[in-house]
């Protein structure tokens, strides 16, 4: 195993530090509990808040600024933050108006912000949105259900879009749980990641295997199969999402091509054209794109693919202006 | 090998299809020869032309748009574009004011540009500016004279944003030199990339070796050493650079970390901390940064550090607007 490292212990936070020292302009670090927000506070609208394990950055750090979160709370690499670190944010960032946490589902995320939640409850007025936008299995090895993967951005850059606009705490956590349910996700590994403390692979794989449905943490997903062309690679992750979504012929989605961290944007952008050429000769209008390595897992080769049915109260909210480091328009 | 890729051959050209189709609003597809410009081409202004080898992205293609490039033009894998892309290009976005070529000082893409320069001669005016920021070896084996690598970027957007505000073909040509003298990289790989015909390693490293120096292509550095904490590292990169630009103490500077595809934010925000605090520790002023995959080479793990001195006028150019795919704000 070969990283840039000095220790595990100081990995995340000296990691989270180098972020805000980058974009000092616009985020400010809290060290102890760790978290980043926003360095020029809303006033008077809804705090948006997410966070979850270090490994998959730019998610969550990297989408804090105007427009999209007001501050994340990174955990240790895969491991949920603690609820001190969340009431710690909330407190700091919630402009009178309550706190909604976007959180991915997985049991030790949606423990800690419930524990915050309720730690919160009696000062600040708390909501969550629960993303779970995998459709490779029901149940995973972190998971009660589906789990949370790149699908949770589309949630925090419509919902931020929405909370700078002057939502209301029940309209934002409303518009979360839509946009969430109009958005399905599944992802493929080629390699897998090694967790720096673990020092090995965290799952094994053939030198011509490919995993489908994998998770973000490398959990297992659906079946192995023999490493094939791009062109089914993408039939095989777009078949569940479009039978999860069953969209109307006609309809406007939002593809969001995700990198895992080792997969380069040569080989992202070839995924792009084969989907949305395959999308529209489903019938669908692909009208917005994101391409690039977003919810990542750590240096895990692989890819997902995210599409989102969009409206016009949607597709605007995508197209707000947002001013984060890894999201910015 | 495993990759996402449907066949050698049309590897170049669909995944450049699919970058175009994922910014539709911003950028147009010229098939063949190929090349990507800006939809909404300049009006009598300097026209601001790159390319050069593939397996670099978002390098050249993802900073065509507004402020930075108006075309790039996409060889093969790591191999220059042919001067007929460079010619086409040239013709479809110049304005009336010229068109200036941003080269990476390669073998290769010096003689492309140079022969489209000349073929180009007598009915558009043409100059060209050499990049050769890598201060890890002198020659190397694609190279007379040193390598052109991430600072490239940082000469396309200040030139790019000088272009965009009126300057003439020869202040932006006296631009491009001033900037790529005030810039100076040095790059470590952790890992070999993998070109896809080849099938196989670059170069070969053993489990606990870095490249000291490497070259954008696997091109050997300076020499191998063991791996070490990722102290250690920026300080063998920061010295040869810091020699290189010879900066008086107080001189503010312009922090690059870039990472050659493979390696994650997680370890590339950890070595902008420790590189900003070690600079900040010389006597200098980091007053700006970008951290992130920028100039890759494929899935390399491994990552470079940039910096370029500043003065009123560079940094009032990198902070002008600027809209394309991969850098914006």
């Amino acid at each position: 195993m070969k990283k840039f490292i000095n220790s595990f212990d100081d990995l995340v936070p000296a990691s989270v530090a180098g972020l805000v020292m980058a974009h000092e302009d616009l985020l400010a670090l809290n060290e102890t509990p760790l978290f980043v927000r926003r360095r020029t506070l809303k006033q008077s609208r809804v705090a948006l808040i997410s966070g979850g394990g270090s490994g998959h950055e730019p998610l969550h750090t990297g989408y804090v600024g105007v427009g999209m979160l007001d501050a994340a709370c990174p955990g240790e690499v895969f491991t949920a933050p603690t609820p001190d670190q969340i009431v710690a944010a909330a407190q700091r960032v919630e402009a009178g108006q309550g706190v909604l946490m976007v959180v991915k589902n997985y049991s030790g995320d949606s423990a800690s912000f419930q524990v915050a939640c309720g730690m919160l409850e009696v000062e600040v007025e708390c909501a969550t949105v629960l993303v779970n936008d995998d459709v490779a299995v029901e149940h995973s090895t972190h998971t009660a259900g589906r789990r949370g993967v790149a699908g949770t951005l589309i949630v925090e850059k419509m919902v931020g879009a929405a909370a700078e606009a002057g939502a209301d705490l029940y309209e934002c956590k409303a518009l979360g749980g839509r946009v969430n349910a109009s958005t399905a996700s599944m992802g493929v590994a080629l390699t897998s990641c090694i967790v720096p403390e673990a020092e090995a692979p965290t799952f094994e794989i053939g030198a011509s295997e490919i995993e489908v449905g994998v998770g973000i943490h490398g959990e297992p997903g659906r079946y192995r199969r023999s490493l094939m062309p791009a062109d089914d690679i993408v039939a095989l992750l777009l078949e569940p999402i479009l039978k999860d979504l069953a969209l109307a012929a006609g309809r406007s989605v939002l593809l969001h091509v995700n990198g895992f961290g080792g997969t380069p944007l040569i080989e992202l952008h070839l995924l792009n054209r084969i989907a949305t050429q395959r999308l529209r000769a489903e019938g669908l209008q692909v009208k917005r794109w994101l391409v690039g390595n977003h919810t990542t897992s750590l240096e895990m080769a692989g890819a997902s693919l995210t599409l989102t049915a969009l409206d016009d109260e949607l597709t605007a909210l995508w197209d707000a202006p947002v001013t984060t480091p890894s999201l910015r328009w």
